[in-house]
């Protein structure tokens, strides 16, 4: 049962958002600036550095809702989802990707742990300046709504269909615009 | 030596803010609502959360600016903000915000680690679920700018001046305003 009360049939992020829509909106407009807006490294590439964080945090609703939205973003691929999050340096991505997710990582456990080393290993790769600020920016946006979805006790569906469902809609639409949608009815149901 | 290259005369969360405004718009708008919307929370106790928040979490940049503007808040009392940060339990502030600083720490260290014991706690002092909500948003927001700040490796003065002035500075104008500013001459020189 979360700690405060929030509308029942919205899991997750989306429950403390209807709650308080006021920090809802900058927080949906940072989200789809670092996760939809141009930028040289995919949306599926960006909701996996966010997928790897969420679930080095344990925090299940962001790790399920952004794996989804990742998969949906590569062509369906939930086994390559699963496959990153378990040990990404053996996963099928580039080795940009590879060293961007290391810095990802090591931003979640605190930013003092990411090395000049790692930035180096990332620019060998081909990293730019910009990938690296939003591979850091990224990582530390889901600290933070890790700790917001966990910190109040939100709820998370167990059905993976549900999950698949939100990521298409949040695909075509985006953050600030899915979270004005209704959950959906196999939600409620 | 900062991990990429940014704008050489801004400290902290500034070169990166510059570095890439259209992050830096809905950062600035959360942090302006949360810190210093409408709230049965003072400005000054709310920067009393962002400051023991990014303590924990060992920024020097966030929690002596964070510490200033609350300082600022709090009529100077410097001495204050040392007390709260080295023990909040015995510093000479109310109740209530000693039990929504120990939601705050732990949020921090991870949502799930905030027990129903602990927002008891805060309830029986006063608390809102409204209040409790936006000490879990803050501290969690403060998770996001230190991992921001050092995980870019930005630079921080070391002269407390520096923070006084950039306190009066957000506290008259704001997080988004403030940012617009050029860095104070004292900084430059």
């Amino acid at each position: 049962m979360p700690h405060i009360s929030l509308p029942e049939n919205l899991p997750g992020i989306r429950g403390p958002m209807a709650f308080r829509p006021e920090t809802a909106t900058p927080l949906n407009e940072l989200a789809d600036v670092l996760l939809r807006g141009p930028s040289t490294l995919s949306r599926g590439e960006r909701e996996l550095i966010a997928t790897v964080v969420s679930s080095q945090n344990d925090c299940r609703y962001c790790q399920t809702i952004h794996g989804a939205i990742a998969a949906h973003h590569l062509g369906g691929n939930e086994a390559l989802v699963i496959q990153v999050k378990a040990d990404s340096e053996r996963a099928a991505i580039s080795d940009k990707l590879k060293a961007l997710l290391v810095i990802a990582g090591k931003t979640a456990e605190g930013g003092k742990r990411v090395t000049a080393e790692d930035v180096e290993r990332a620019r060998q790769q081909g990293a730019t300046d910009l990938e690296i600020h939003d591979t850091v920016l990224i990582a530390a946006l889901f600290c933070m709504c890790n700790r917001y979805v966990d910190g109040l006790a939100t709820w998370a569906p167990d059905d993976p269909a549900f999950y698949r469902a939100r990521a298409a809609l949040v695909a075509e639409h985006g953050y600030a615009s899915a979270t004005l949608q209704p959950a959906t009815a196999h939600v409620q149901g």
